[in-house]
């Protein structure tokens, strides 16, 4: 696509792709990135290498990426927002190696996880003093409600954990508990990042709180999105261990469907709780041949239309064209499966 | 003791005695105390029941004595003082539950320990929350300087685990590491409650750099104490699990001077590498006959006494009677043993 073109499109908010957005603010996910990488240094030399591993092993950075879009849509990317993307990503790679250490993971993208590098000992506290160089940073904002916010966001995000922990294998576990729990671990980094993102930017009121709302249901949609490719997913093509969540008891939105529907009730609660590799795979195709990807997908569908709503007070540019191509593209990647 | 003779014996620094020193700052106390336990509140309903039974533990409450004491020594204690000291706890009381779990440990002060009570993955989010609620209420002080100081306390405690885990069973552990070590993990959290009980007092940067390494100090001086405890501690007085330390491969300071004797080095070594009941207790009667237990106790006693000389710019009041009263305590402990 020629330059001229990429500027036509990018003249309305519906106008962009994914690569496109990602490409707007590439220059400042670069700084970002060597950042991140750059945080290693910060510690003790005994402790650097670690942290150096860990967060030198990459990652979508998709919640750097909706800081600084969200910050592009309402004013001028700062340092202060590139700040605010590295400390969320810093926070969000923390829960990923205590996340990693609960599920017993033992690839973090393509790479060994911390645990399974080092053990779970140490891997404790990595996360932990990850955790609380990533608040430390967060306090050199001028505004405290930043810092406090972000804290917020963190807090939330080990609350979830701890619900959706305590809750495996619950046979009563509702949609409606299961969408708190997403909202919490999943959609509180992304709704953090949007409205921070607008807060740093001095949007009005209403932009900031559209912002975070619509963080909120695209981090909602995108978590379901993920729960849906984990049991119906191809592993040769998301490059990871699918499967997961039913051994580790996490009843996702499939699931929990399944079980609304009523049908063979008996037979899928024995399943679900049996947690091997030939249950999984019989509810795998149970799910397949039931219908309730479908239901799952139509939902997930219809939180990223609630968040692409939220983005109407918004003044049309470029990056605001980012915001919409986000949601755009995860619809895109729900057709596929 | 009548009031008239408490006052009299008030009226010089070193005229208190450690239970003196807690009456002093008793009402605060209690109001640390109760905002500790009142913290549960703040939680998700699910998770407010695990928060309330982790704070509501108790615990000897040392770092909030000391941010009040100095408090009181360098000015009036504030509301910003006992909200210090309720953070400071808060984040010790997360790094216990993360202890518990890389330890194995069963009790936390004879009530069954976060880990043995609810499994590891609970515990490692529920060490998280309490963490990032910690910082979160450290973003309330008015100088972003305070919550910068208590988050990087907080990663200096944990990079000190990392390094101590790190280097379990390392028979080329030294002394000087061992200080660096003990001078992370425990003196951190010491040193911030009396550098910061004295910064909110706006008292003068001399004063503060004095608190903070008498803070230093202390926490060294009491860690070795604690130390010599788990090899030469009594079960029965102390009320915990003792030899812990060896099992677990960390060689404190009595260890490391046994190993400088240079006497039965190739036994020494195989015992410490052999980490079962039978050679613990081989190792702890070792300790017992070589007297490298009176030179730990004289290393501690040295840095007891450095601690207090770090009090000298410091104006006489009861407070700061307090903050001679705990050094003194600790002596006197040290003598006991």
């Amino acid at each position: 696509m020629t330059a001229e073109n990429s500027h036509n499109r990018s003249a309305t908010n519906e106008g962009i792709s994914f690569a496109e957005a990602f490409d707007l603010i590439n220059p400042h996910l670069y700084t970002v990135e060597e950042r991140i990488r750059a945080q290693a240094k910060a510690f003790d030399p005994a402790v650097e290498g670690y942290i150096s591993y860990i967060c030198g092993a990459g990652g979508k950075r998709l919640r750097p990426a909706l800081a600084l879009l969200a910050a592009g849509a309402t004013g001028k990317i700062t340092p202060a927002h590139v700040d605010l993307a590295v400390i969320l990503e810093l926070i969000h790679i923390a829960t990923l190696v205590h996340d990693d250490i609960i599920d017993g993971a033992e690839l973090r993208r393509d790479q060994p996880s911390a645990n399974a590098k080092w053990g779970n000992s140490i891997s404790v506290l990595l996360g932990d003093v990850l955790f609380a160089h990533a608040l430390k940073l967060s306090t050199n904002f001028s505004n405290s409600d930043i810092s406090r916010r972000i804290a917020d966001a963190a807090a939330e995000v080990c609350s979830g954990e701890i619900i959706q922990t305590q809750r495996r294998f619950d046979l009563k576990l509702t949609t409606t508990d299961y969408y708190r729990i997403i909202e919490m671990k999943t959609a509180a980094l992304f709704s953090a990042a949007c409205e921070l993102g607008a807060f740093i930017s001095e949007a009005s009121p209403t932009i900031i709180s559209g912002l975070k709302a619509y963080g909120t249901k695209l981090g909602v949609a995108y978590q379901i999105y993920d729960d849906i490719l984990d049991i119906a997913g191809s592993e040769e093509e998301t490059g990871k261990t699918l499967g997961t969540d039913l051994q580790k008891g996490k009843f996702t939105l499939p699931i929990l469907l399944l079980l609304q529907s009523g049908k063979d009730l008996g037979s899928i609660r024995d399943l679900l709780l049996k947690d091997d590799p030939a249950a999984i795979s019989e509810l795998a195709s149970m799910v397949d041949r039931s219908g309730v990807l479908e239901n799952s997908k139509r939902i997930a569908r219809t939180k990223i239309s609630e968040a692409v709503e939220h983005l109407g007070a918004i003044q049309e540019n470029r990056y605001a064209g980012g915001l919409h191509a986000i949601p755009n593209h995860l619809s895109h990647l729900l057709d596929q499966l």
